[in-house]
């Protein structure tokens, strides 16, 4: 069935390998007339590319979106856009070696039990380079959000045991770790050091925001404008936990505390996250991430071989040590597909 | 569209309001040939209906449910299942009091603007009623559930800011808040006394729990197993952070932490929470839950009515204090939903 | 999977069998806001029901229809709307006798080979009393178009192998045959006097004509409008041909005779129905279907058992002669799910 | 939304212009395992290149299909496919003419009028081009057929008014226009050589047939057999009629003409073209499927401008004189969709 397509009213379908020829995303329910080129995908895509940060892989791709279908003088026309990238620096003799073990961490065993048969190439479907299609996808949504003001952010929270305290969207900016506090990133920074010289590596938090989202997106019931977001960005791989607003911390509070009051100039609070009864608000959506550390590292490991036999793993390969800050932009995307795909939904 | 559908394989779909003459789900999928019947169907409904617990509304209901199609010499026949739960005590002349103004914490305002109009009696569609139809339809997915040996359970495992310590699963069977920790379970109840006492409302964290499922349930990229546990657990009114596994902390942890290693004996620990890459590995499948307090509370608070004045209100009718017992079977139900859906889209 | 759902933006879940409580429909993405109430639902219900035409089964249905969901008011709220119709007059004694024959011509056997059980009351899911949630359906669908002007019409363009040749409203509105052509109707009436007789049935052939559908309403490629009017009147038990504008009369002709030239002042024929590379030009939306005999007839025919042994079956029970006139309000129906979805997929 | 999508176990997304870089697809739901290369699937493409029939465009295609995903080292993966097709002889200068004009009998005038923008290159997303993207679908989809033993016929029943009255499959191998009828196909062959002195353009008839389908596949009430495949047949671009078995003449016949009788060793004829009740019966799947000739024609006919006003139009360009013979393996592919849907949709 369609488990690779997200999205009812913008309706996105990916598919690609790590190793394969190339990895990309058919978009339908794009409005016509839309301004659209090369350029502005490229844009994305190079936020989510390996090697501008801190604690990433030395793997190397161009990553170059050609658009394929969908789009004529510039302009969406209204059927499907294809948007194909193609896999450039595709080494996968280093994953020979591993090809009869289960990475720990990794997709390895389920793929195996579901299928019978897998790409062990770089982790095949299950790779993070399946977010390729999903950073461009998030291009074309922003797209459709842009008329309306709507604009989204987000920024690490967290990296290792290191949380952000502060918010500066100046020191944001300049941060290739994706991050508003100073003084974090520099302890951030360290975390990521000691990991690589340890062959460890380390998860964090990325906190989401929508902006000027209008009030009235989102279904009753199950497709909730929240609980799609939590689809959307637990189907990240790493991902294990996504909140809400208050999130984890809505269970402590009393009602009193938790609930947002509203004057004739808004809501005082927003402690909602900018969503009630699965219906925006009209504050900002506001959504976090939380992320395991890689899977792949050089630390020795127990595991089987596919037939069962007891073995040990340790990791080559060309892999990030945290891969926080390239996860912003594709949290990012996610959050692009579902509020384009609600904004289509509901009708003006 | 199709908002109040959940599910491809096993496909579910709600409909009613709080006060209308009933709510009910018709269910696609359910194979041909399981042997049901509505005593079945009303023992599950008994666990989420009110007053049975500390903190529950006064409203009354029988809860009944009559078996409308599908069904034939108790056996369901593979055509689509209607169960029909008539409302009973709905008592409405409470809300016309506040039926211009948006409760806060409340879908009101967000209907209102999604909506232009809003059935204000109980919330509507938006109320926490609406889940008689989930826990009917759970019911349903837990026939098919049985032959594959899959159990699901779940347990409170925080309620206002006392967090249970210890599991014992004779305290859980005996524990009206469905709380598995003696100790734990006084200290709640004292906790509910107060809030009630204060008119202010408590939430918690609730643990969800499907043992013996297969491994190679779920589907790579959107469809993961885990995106549409948190789909469904974050589409339950109240419920502001979904987690699978080790959840928020995994984000602190070290790969070498993390990652679970694997004997000949099976997986050695359990932080994915039975779930890598989006497929199950055959480890439980552990998932939590955060629920905010009830919004309605006597307290008073600042809010505006339909027109945009400010107002002051106090919500009365009858409401829970602390909705966490009666939510466990809920989430029961969407994580029954979830894996009778992903076993049916699985192939032998 | 939902093989009981139909239609995207207006999606409609049907259920019920003939012999059990019910039947009905639970309609998602309505608009809210639209004046509805029970008595406009009745009214298109009553054109189905038989015993109003020649040709027509004895059982008497009431056909009351309740809505369960989704009005508030006697306005539309945007949430799942759920109109139920009880079964009162099921009497299931007389299929007794044939529980262990397949019928010729029906569903049994075919239910049979596919679920390994049937409801045989009637023909369970599978009888013509299904249509009754079609029609509540297209009640509703009605109300979204009416805004736009579009109206849908039908009549009898064939009985047995009486062809209607003259088109005159007023003999439609008076003719219980649905049959716009007076003499038409007369030779109708005596084929369905023989037939009876005979213990025999007839088919016939239902045009449906969609006015005022604006241009632009149907998707490029799979979902094309006249596709999903095929699927939707093929859909209708005991239609086995599909045909729009020029049908398969458009097989015979020349280019230059099938093609619609167009003026400024609009096409000048409409053999293409209405519909250009799957999208509505403006012109009416012209369907023809072909519905076969009714299967149940007095008549010996030979059959086997369930077990496979031979048998010999004469079908009693209260069954129509023939469905022609009955069919009329169906077709109309479906028609109208259709041109809804389609409007409301097409933004403005 | 999802208009170009197909399917719902078996799913198909395809996408691309005339006359942009590709057209392709991806397939969702192939089942793992499968023995799969390009080989297979050019030899599928070949039969509906142009320029290997009479009557047929001088556009030349390689048409070479490249897998992109889903499968690995030859064999299908569980995991999107992506088959891709390159656009080789796109010569849209001829297309500059005509840009301002909208063509009689073509989507021009409807994908204007739907998206306020077009791409006018050959038709864009409206192309017969894209039907290279089903029958690569349709190839993948045999090989899910194919374990069944599973077989997919097509032949020429009519071009223009010439009707094939016998069926030789001798005849239909050696036939370039796919037809069973010697003498037929000599009348045709005159036909088309008329019809292009005439500058005019011929429509026809294909009848598709599924061989040892087995019983019970098809949904009850919407999504049945038939249903899905008058859809599948409807959604090619030119087919105005889709007829299941006796079709349009069963609406002529008596019930006890049209049932099929069954014995002990089967059905004893197939009026019903192989469906009872929405579901595969055993018999042959018999479809036909009336065309309408190809719009494109050199004669003048009156039309519009995109601003209005009167014109006069004669197709150049490279087309078919008739399209007949290169529809059948569409609506063989077509076919092969729909049974492979039902197919993974009917568990064991």
């Amino acid at each position: 069935m369609s488990g690779s397509s997200f999205g009812k009213a913008f309706h996105v379908t990916t598919y690609g390998e790590s190793h394969g020829p190339a990895v990309g995303v058919v978009i339908q329910g794009c409005p016509p007339g839309l301004a659209i080129d090369e350029h502005m995908i490229q844009e994305a895509l190079d936020r989510r590319k390996p090697g501008n940060t801190p604690g990433s892989t030395s793997r190397r791709e161009q990553d170059i979106p050609k658009i394929v279908s969908g789009v004529f003088e510039n302009k969406t026309t209204g059927t499907p856009i294809h948007i194909l990238v193609e896999n450039e620096d595709a080494d996968f003799r280093s994953y020979e070696d591993t090809a009869h073990l289960f990475r720990p961490g990794h997709g390895d065993y389920t793929y195996e039990k579901k299928y019978g048969i897998r790409d062990y190439r770089g982790g095949g479907r299950a790779s993070a380079r399946e977010t390729v299609a999903r950073v461009a996808a998030g291009a074309v949504a922003r797209l459709v959000l842009q008329p309306f003001g709507i604009v989204i952010k987000s920024h690490t929270l967290q990296i290792g045991n290191v949380r952000a305290g502060s918010y500066d969207s100046g020191v944001l900016e300049n941060s290739p770790l994706c991050c508003a506090d100073r003084d974090a990133c520099l302890l951030m920074e360290e975390q990521i050091k000691q990991a690589r010289i340890q062959q460890d590596s380390l998860g964090g938090v990325v906190e989401i925001c929508g902006e000027h989202v209008p009030p009235g997106l989102g279904e009753p019931v199950f497709d909730k404008l929240d609980a799609d977001i939590a689809k959307a960005m637990m189907s990240i791989g790493a991902v294990k936990a996504v909140e809400i607003g208050a999130g984890v911390l809505a269970a402590g509070m009393r009602g009193s505390e938790n609930n947002d009051e509203i004057s004739a100039s808004g809501f005082l609070t927003n402690h909602a996250g900018g969503i009630l009864a699965g219906i925006s608000n009209g504050e900002p959506i506001v959504a976090r991430v939380s992320v395991k550390p890689i899977p792949s590292i050089g630390k020795e490991l127990s595991t089987i071989t596919r037939t069962g036999q007891p073995a040990s793993i340790s990791v080559k390969g060309r892999h990030d040590v945290c891969a926080i800050p390239r996860i912003n932009p594709v949290c990012e995307a996610m959050m692009a597909l579902v509020l384009a795909d609600h904004l289509l939904r509901q009708r003006p």
